[in-house]
């Protein structure tokens, strides 16, 4: 899995800044497919300067419905099926998002090749796909605003093969069944269990992507132990009550829930204009907080760590 | 005036050309206001590279509802209330645009601190502004798609102040009074006529913006005699057929429309991709049929001819 940000302003797009949208890329799973997540107002022209296609997306999540997260969506939506994709859509977001999609596309009268599914969310909605859990959790912003909770596949462990061999028990498609931790007679009468000859499961990666929101313990809980977490912040180190009162954070808010929640990675986005020279501030006052963090640009591409193989 | 394109390709975004804007910049008159002239998706994006504001912007027209046209609406009227212009907005556009809109607007929350009017349009529709008069036709595409014929007010003629002095007929306020063309009678009784002391009347300048359309005879009316005529060039030569299959023109057929309305000058505008490093091949054979042909490229600046001042 790889994260790459579109847009990572606020507001409005500014020339260093588009407004908000973010691409996670299957590399192995999945079938290499995207999953994007807000798509702010020219994020089909931002994508044009990536080596992501549009075909590739198969899902769409909306963490609320302010236009710097939706105004690109038409947009997306119709180039995909200009383009010619015919493999199926879902997005995911909001009451209302729903009716946003389906005014724009049928008062522009654009007609999608491909099958085109829209899901409302709410708090507590979870989604599964191939293994891949969704969760959805509701932060606290001045709309509806969600956080996404997304976690791989666990995969089993793996196979002691060395300690099989010692044992005189023979390779064949008993060692996948051992593999998938279960039990096995052998032809001497012997009794295998695959849980002695397999290291332990690996559990799946997790990333945490929230929308615009205040600091919240919701969204300590939807990171939690997250290996990539990404989070606002529109105000700068001491801003907190002014971040409070527009349901916004602070770059030290969004460290401080990276460490209440003990993720390993917090990346910081949604930067305002007003900072736009003073990027390097914004991420050396939230790294006193939370030393692994770093603050997003449009294009910036986050790799997840590999998971430990034993 | 002077004319701005921010987008000049077809249907879908590409590195070289935006889809459809163009702002009409008015240097004199009108405040220096700024009629914009479709509004695809990244019109906003498009303007932070040129010298407009988004506050200059008093009226918008959409030719029609196709989304290359129309998805950078909310994006234009969100952005210009959050930059904080409080003057009223007017746009006009084709049945749909209200519920376009409306909707968008709605569902992202999006509260305008500034009066917009929405004016939905259709065949026939005239309206005036400060002198200025906007003509509306419907032309010839696959759904209603409109053209613009904008005259600025006629002006009144020069006055023959060398004339007036020769003949001793004094200054004051009687010759602003002879320069709007009335009837004077002086002090020893003479009657002096405005018409016979000022030059000819100066019509106002005329320019024709074309939504997507076949070549259509109602273009050529809309365009009769107009200073800058707009018209798409979606094929190239040759492809006739083609065009009038897809509700399109060819170079050469806006090149003919632009003659037989004897036009001052032609622009070619929305340019599909396919002609990405064509375009002088395009332009080559439009000139051929009419020679004052030029082809837009996203923010190509094309000035009025001043008036005649006798």
């Amino acid at each position: 899995m790889e994260f790459q940000f579109l847009g990572t302003g606020a507001g409005i797009p500014s020339k260093g800044r588009n407004v908000s949208a973010m691409a996670l890329r299957f590399m192995t799973d999945l079938q290499g497919t995207v999953w994007l997540f807000d798509c702010g107002e020219a994020t089909q022209h931002q994508v044009l300067h990536t080596n992501l296609k549009l075909w590739q997306i198969s899902k769409i999540f909306i963490t609320h419905m302010h236009g710097d997260h939706i105004y690109g969506l038409p947009g997306v939506l119709g180039s995909r099926s200009f383009q010619g994709a015919e493999s199926p859509l879902k997005v995911y977001g909001p009451k209302g998002i729903k009716e946003f999609i389906t005014v724009t596309l049928e008062t522009s009268r654009t007609y999608l090749k491909y099958p085109l599914e829209i899901i409302e969310i709410d708090d507590g909605f979870i989604e599964q796909e191939n293994g891949y859990r969704i969760e959805v959790r509701q932060l606290e912003h001045v709309i509806p605003s969600y956080g996404f909770r997304i976690k791989e596949p666990d995969q089993p462990g793996r196979l002691k093969v060395e300690k099989l061999k010692e044992q005189g028990i023979p390779s064949g498609p008993i060692y996948g069944k051992l593999k998938a931790g279960q039990s096995v007679t052998l032809d001497d009468g012997r009794i295998i269990n695959g849980a002695d000859y397999t290291t332990e499961l690996q559990p799946g990666r997790i990333v945490t992507i929230c929308g615009d929101t205040r600091p919240s313990v919701k969204t300590v809980e939807l990171a939690r132990d997250a290996d990539l977490f990404i989070h606002e912040a529109t105000f700068a180190e001491g801003m907190d009550e002014k971040a409070i009162e527009y349901f916004h954070s602070t770059t030290n808010q969004a460290a401080q829930i990276a460490k209440d929640a003990n993720v390993k990675r917090l990346i910081l986005n949604h930067i305002s204009s007003r900072y736009h020279d003073r990027s390097d501030e914004l991420l050396e006052s939230a790294v006193r907080v939370f030393p692994n963090t770093a603050l997003a640009h449009d294009f910036s591409i986050f790799q997840l760590t590999k998971r430990n193989k034993e």
